[in-house]
Order: C-alpha cells, then sequence, then structure tokens
C-alpha cells in the first residue's frame, strides 16, 4: 500500500478508569472543593443573624408551599403524583397526599414556587424552594433532626450561592433559569449530607446531579417555572439517593472539557469558582443572604409599598384624601411592571398601579389582595387611575433592589414623599418575627386551623431541638389520607 | 424634585397573556411547524425499506434494553423505581419488576444505552434509546396497537432527527449530549401522538420538554450516559402526560429570546430549522435513517471487524495460521480505540487489538465475546500482539464512519487485505432478518427462555397487527411478581 502510514504509540492516550472500576477520585479539583465546601459546612459556625434568617427562610419557604398547592400547576403535579403512587414516605404540605420522597419534593417544590411567593438570593436564585422540599421529604422519611436539617440547608445554599456567585449575571442572561440549572446541585448537595454521604459519593452526586441541570427563561410566566424548582428538587433526591446506592458519574463534572463550565459558563469562571469554594471562603448565607417577600408580587414593586407603608402610617393618608400618587423607579421597571390597567390579581403582580392603590385601600398586599375580585372592585380601579408611573433615570438600575420614590398628594394639597432603596425582608433589613408571622398565616389559613398555625411557627421559630422532621411535615399534612 | 423625569406609556409592553389565561396559541411559528410535524407524520407514508427499518430498530431495541437489564446502572435504578413503588402499569423488560409508565421508562431506556449496544443515528443522537422504552410503557398502559406505536414511533423520531440535523454537529461539540437534549423532545411528541393531543395540547407538551432538555458529555464513560437516555424517555413521556391534564408551557419555545435555540445552539439556526419542518420536507427516517450495531463495542471498530469477518470467510485465515494483523484507520481513531493492551472486557469494547483478536479466534464479537474471561485467555492476548494499529491519514475523518483496511498475513507469507468504508447494520447496508435475530438471540438468551426469544422476533417482524402493546412486554417480562 503506497500510503503514509505511523505506528500508534501504546498508552499514548491513558484512559481514565471506567466509574465501575473503581479508580481512585483526584482530590484536588473544582469540584472535590465544591464537595468538600458541601461536607465541611456548619450551620453553628454562621453568627446567630444569618441562623435566625435560615430558620426564618425555612417557615417562610413552608407557608409559601402551603399556600402555592391550591395554585393549578401545583395541583396538576400533584394529581399527577397520587396517580404515580409509591411508597408513601413523605407528606405533599396542604393535602392529604404522600409520595415517596422524590415526588414529594417534586410537588411540594412546585408548590413553594408556584405563587413567585417564595424567598430571593441576591445572587440570582430562588434558594429555599428547591431546598427545602427536598431536604424535608428526605428527613422525614429518615426521621433526622432539625439540627440535621438546618445543616443540610446550609451546604446546600453555599453549594448553589457560590455557584450563581461566580456565574452569574452572564448565566442568567444567556438565557438560563439559575434555579434549574443551579439549584439542582445544591440539592443534591443538601440532601447528600442528610444521607451522611462520603466525599466520593458525594462527588458522584454531584456529577449525577449535573446531568439534571436545565431550565430555561423563555418559559417564565407559565406553569413550567415553578416546574423547574420542582424538578431540581425531585433530580437533587435522585441524585444523592442513587450516589447512596452506588450509582456513579464523572468525578470532574466541574474540571475538563465538555463539562457544566464549557456548557453553562465559559471555563475561565473556573478560577473565581475555586476561590468561592476554597477554603475559609465567605459563607454566601453571611455575604448576600436571603431575601424574604413581605408582599405577593414582583419583588420589583416592593421598596414601592415599603415607601407607601410608610406614607399609610399617617391616619390622614387614606383612600378618600388622596387625589394624586406619583411613583418614580428606574429604567428597568416599566419593562417588568408591564401591567398598567389590571385587570385580574395575577396581573395585579407585575402592576405599579395596582399594587400601590391596593396598599392604599386595603392596607396591605398580601395573598388576599392579589386576586381577580379585588381587581374588579370599582373603588380599587378609581385608585389606580390616581397613580402616575414616572421613569426617573437618576435612580439605580440593578435586578436585586428598585429603588423608588412614592409621593402622595391629599386634597388640600399636602404632599408627603418616602424613598426607599431597600426592601424590607431583605438581608439588610430582616422581617421581626411579627412580620413573618402574619404572612404565614396570611399564606396557611385558607387551608390549616389557626392553632395548627401557632403550632408550626411555634415550633420552626427554633429548629434545632425538634427530635424528628416528621414533626413539622405532620403539621402541615391536611385531611385524612 | 429636579430630576428628569418621563411618563411611561400605557400599553408600552403588550403583555402575552398568561397560559392559564387561554390566550391563541399563535400558529405561524417554529414551534408549531414542530408541533404539526409531530402531528402528521404517517408510518404508511414511508417507503417500505424505512418501514422496515423502523421494525427492526424496534426489535434491536428490545434486545438491547434486556441485554442492558443485566448492567450495574440498569440494576441500581430499576431497584430505585421498585423502592419508590406505584402504580404497576409497565413493564421493566427482563425483570419482574412494575413501574408507573414514567419510571418504567425510565429504567428501560437507561438499561437501552446502558451497553451502548443500542441503534444510532447519522444526525448524532441515540434515537431509539429514548423513544422504545417511552413509548412501549405509556402503550402498554394505554393498550395501544402495534400500528400506533409504529406512529408514534415515527413523529418522535423525525422531531428528534430533524432538529439534531439542524443543530450538529456545534451543538455536540459545545459540550450536549443530544440523547438528553434532543431525544426528549422526540419523546414528547411521540407519547403526545400515542396519547392523542390536540396541536395545542402538544405545543405544551413540547414546551414542557424542553424544560428537561439537558445532559453534558463530561459524564460520557459514566452510568450517567446512559441515565441522560432513561431521563429523557422519563420526562418525555411526563411532557405528555401533564400536558393531558391541562399543564402549559410557553407556547413559543423555539422562537423568540431565551428560548431552546438561544441557550442550546444560536438563533440563526432558526432558519434551518423551519426548513426542515416545512410541510413536505424530507423525511429523517429516509434520508440518514437508523444505524443499527452488530458487534457489541465502540462503533468505530464496526468497518474493521466486518472487514475482518470478509477475511474470515477464508478457512485458511484462523489463529494457527495468522502471523500479523495489520489495521489501518483515520487519525481521529486512536483518540477514541484507546485501549491498545485491553485487559477487560470494558476496555475491550474501546480496543482495535482486542476486537480483532477476539473475531479471530470466536468468529463474532458480541456481548459474550467482550467479558473480562475471554480478555484474560491466553490465546486472545498472543493474538492481541500481532495487530498494528496504523494510522492512515488518506483515509476519511468523520464521526459516523471508520473507514478501516485490514491486511491478514499468513504463515506462508501470503498476505490478504480487505477495505470496509460503511459498516453493515447502517443504513445503506441493512441487517438481514437473520442477522438481526442473531443479535437478539445473544442479546435475550441470558434472561429468556428460546421460544420466548421466538415469539419475540415474530411479533416483532410484522409490527402492525400487533392488538395490543402489552403482548409485546408481556414477553419480555420475567420471573413472578
Amino acid at each position: 500500500m503506497g500510503v503514509a502510514g505511523r505506528a500508534v504509540p501504546h498508552l499514548l492516550h491513558r484512559h481514565r478508569a471506567n466509574a465501575s472500576g473503581g479508580a481512585a477520585i483526584v482530590t484536588d479539583t473544582l469540584t472535590r472543593s465544591i464537595v468538600d465546601t458541601a461536607l465541611n459546612v456548619e450551620f453553628g459556625d454562621l453568627p446567630e443573624p444569618s441562623q435566625q434568617m435560615v430558620r426564618f427562610a425555612l417557615l417562610d419557604l413552608l407557608a409559601c408551599t402551603v399556600a402555592g398547592a391550591d395554585d393549578e400547576c401545583a395541583r396538576v403535579i400533584t394529581d399527577w403524583v397520587r396517580d404515580l403512587g409509591g411508597s408513601p414516605h413523605s407528606a405533599i404540605l396542604g393535602t392529604p397526599v404522600r409520595a415517596p420522597a422524590a415526588f414529594a419534593a417534586l410537588a411540594n417544590a412546585t408548590a413553594a414556587h408556584a405563587l413567585d411567593f417564595d424567598d430571593v438570593s441576591l445572587r440570582m436564585i430562588h434558594p429555599s424552594a428547591t431546598l427545602v422540599p427536598a431536604l424535608l421529604a428526605v428527613a422525614e422519611r429518615e426521621h433526622r433532626t432539625g439540627a440535621e436539617l438546618l445543616a443540610a440547608y446550609a451546604a446546600g445554599f453555599e453549594v448553589q450561592a457560590r455557584i450563581c456567585a461566580t456565574i452569574n449575571p452572564e448565566h442568567y442572561a444567556r438565557g438560563w433559569h439559575t434555579t434549574g440549572t443551579v439549584g439542582v446541585l445544591g440539592t443534591a448537595a443538601g440532601v447528600g449530607r442528610l444521607l451522611g454521604l462520603d466525599a466520593d459519593r458525594m462527588t458522584h452526586a454531584i456529577g449525577i446531579a449535573a446531568a439534571s441541570a436545565k431550565g430555561i427563561r423563555k418559559n417564565f410566566g407559565t406553569m413550567v417555572k415553578p416546574l423547574h424548582a420542582g424538578h431540581s428538587a425531585m433530580h437533587g433526591v435522585e441524585a444523592a439517593e442513587l450516589a447512596l446506592r452506588g450509582f456513579t458519574a464523572d468525578p470532574e463534572i466541574f474540571d475538563g472539557r465538555n463539562g457544566y463550565l464549557d456548557v453553562f459558563t465559559t471555563p475561565e469562571r473556573g478560577d473565581a469558582m475555586r476561590a468561592a469554594f476554597a477554603p475559609g471562603a465567605p459563607m454566601e448565607l453571611v455575604v448576600s443572604g436571603i431575601g424574604i417577600k413581605r408582599y405577593a408580587c414582583c419583588g420589583a414593586l416592593h421598596p414601592a409599598l415599603d415607601a407607601m407603608e410608610r406614607l399609610t402610617a399617617d391616619p390622614r393618608v387614606r383612600p378618600d384624601n388622596v387625589v394624586r400618587i406619583e411613583a418614580r423607579m428606574n429604567d428597568l421597571a416599566p419593562s417588568i411592571l408591564v401591567h398598567h390597567d389590571a385587570t385580574t390579581g395575577l396581573e395585579g403582580k407585575f402592576s405599579l398601579e395596582f399594587s400601590l392603590a391596593v396598599y392604599l385601600l386595603h392596607g396591605r398586599a398580601g395573598l388576599s389582595q392579589y386576586t381577580d375580585e379585588v381587581a374588579a372592585d370599582p373603588e380599587l380601579i378609581r385608585l389606580m387611575h390616581l397613580v402616575d408611573f414616572v421613569v426617573d433615570e437618576s435612580l439605580p438600575v440593578n435586578l436585586a433592589y428598585f429603588a423608588s420614590v412614592v409621593t402622595v398628594e391629599l386634597a388640600d394639597g399636602e404632599r408627603r414623599t418616602e424613598r426607599v432603596d431597600v426592601q424590607r425582608g431583605y438581608p439588610e433589613l430582616p422581617l421581626s418575627l411579627d412580620e413573618l408571622t402574619e404572612k404565614v398565616r396570611d399564606c396557611c389559613s385558607p387551608r390549616l386551623a389557626a392553632a395548627a398555625i401557632d403550632r408550626l411557627i411555634g415550633t420552626m421559630s427554633s429548629v434545632e431541638p425538634v427530635p424528628d422532621v416528621a414533626e413539622i411535615t405532620r403539621l402541615l399534612s391536611v385531611g385524612a389520607r
């Protein structure tokens, strides 16, 4: 044969031993530093305000889940899960249905995010909507303690928030929904912690979870957005449970070609991520924290509503005495708050006019304000027409804070103005227990008796002493099986 | 206030009506053209050779699934699914376990792809490993006919193969595993067809499925690669079932910002995709087709093995009479066929030396050749050392075909050479029924009685007349429950 040939040097390419071959896992990788963080975070090392923030986040998320259980998207998922059947290990909150842990996590996380009333991270992820349902379902089945639940939450939070801090805002700007693309990694880490995975199995759990990282923003505004949270919870449970059973993945999913960084961000982000997961790196629970929503609407409306709360503290600021409301917001606000003539509760959630008017009329902006009945109230419609939405280019533009300046003009010509840059409930301005319990009652009262809500609040105000997480879910199950 | 202000024009931003608001779905979108293809493909419109190719693909996939059920990754998934419990609607093939359709699909698709012995599309996806398990599980539960199964297969195949044809090889080169990122869309389309979804619900099914498009190549070579197929099957069933129950998604998931094209390819690909899904566009089942593997090893080895098959047809070419084997392959081959001194069956699957030696010794290269016991045979090891692996830069380089030139030198100095450019089993050179049944027996005999295998082959040789798909799965269930 006349062609040029060359012999292949034997062992030219050293092959990575197949997973089932039991090769040792390399320990100086980015993947392993993420695993080390997941295994070594201690809830007790957090300063007390951060510990309290986590306890509040848990209570808040449970309340959002109970409220969300009534939403159509959660009802379809719960019915589907009920029809699948299976081992009744874990409760679907606010319902009488029980399901295998992975599917209780799916239903509860979908409900938790259904109303978009659940907490947010300033790193651009809904942190608790994936974590809490997954951890709760597994902790209930395994009869873990409240202290173990908190430790697992902290571990899962740090994994997902540090990844988000590294890859956003670019990752989000490319069209990805972090609650799906990153949340599943945090959930796998948290559940893995709860199940006591060792470092090698935790490494596989992270690799398995990366196979389920997904979710695109085009589905925002549909039932699929909460389903992203549901899937992250379900697949996080799955990943940790499969790893426990010996299922294996690539042990370097954050390292090298064709891995997580390649498809979801850029390999260059690896350096920043390594720093974020280095030993002694700052805790995101301390530096960015958790934002809890007081109002049942788009987060961009919260500073304006806080301003309205301050204004209406004056008894003269009342519906029959206000002749004009001017609200100044940044340049980004109009692309989000698009419903100027909201005619439904859902549109009201993205309406500055509706929200300010409803607060003036009802003295609050909770779940029972954002309804179609309220939207049809002629008095509300009259007040909405008093609102002038003004873009003020001097106000700062970012996705976490929507500084707002609200002015009310009274019948006698007097004008009062309040400016709010950071909403209450965000890490800088944590809620009081009273404020949180008001939201919890608002969320839970349609499904739970007042005494049960009181017991829930009492239990969750100090989670550590709970000897068995099943006590928590028992409080939140409704009706006979 | 001294800042510049401007009023927000009311209705500046027309808001897309929320999915639950029941807005009409726009029908001139790319998304809708994909839906129309899914709904309108007719199996009977295919030319007979393509119809036969599909029937063979179904039989082949069932056999691969039964064989794969013994693999560790499939066993872990089946045990997990069994422990979840639930409605025993659908069989997990090769086992006595029954499960809800979505989870039978998960287990069967993982098994189907476990050995990498399942079929391939020249558009760079494993087409049947996701489709067949999902369709089978739902068709069994719903007691659909063989003809309906074939129609659903054709619909799902066209959706995923046309998307792959449009976005590859770039999509794959970016690190995505198409069996996960595209397979779930084909599966949702196929199951949706089986469930009789109308156009609007099929649109939502595609939108829901897009939320589960995922899977990264870093996990190749681990248990997670088959799990990608498993997830695509499971989430395809889920998407169609949820859409049937009224769950809704963005109806334009392939159109506009932050959608499927933005995250997985580029918006510019939309034009090519529109052409691929236009009315009257070519059927991928006809133009690219399905490649079926005859040998239980990496596809890159198949042309060389076909050459060895031809050489050993001469009775003088036998182990005690061959003194040297030279195999010339393209420049890409050494990066794939990395195990020159394979010492296990698994390494043998990526070893030119092992594969040619084992064919010479056993007269075949099926599942029972790629074992650790065979790899330890001193005679095999002696023959492996006769193989010279030579890179021939004159041979064409592409991912579908690995043209190979194999020369054997006999003890008397005589040399025989065969060159193979396209392997048997690929669309250009379809298998005979005898060749396929040999593979089916090889795959099924460890778990099924010979009579059951015969009945399976008889049933699948002509699928249309099957009145109830449950008859097929009954043949493949093993042992009492």
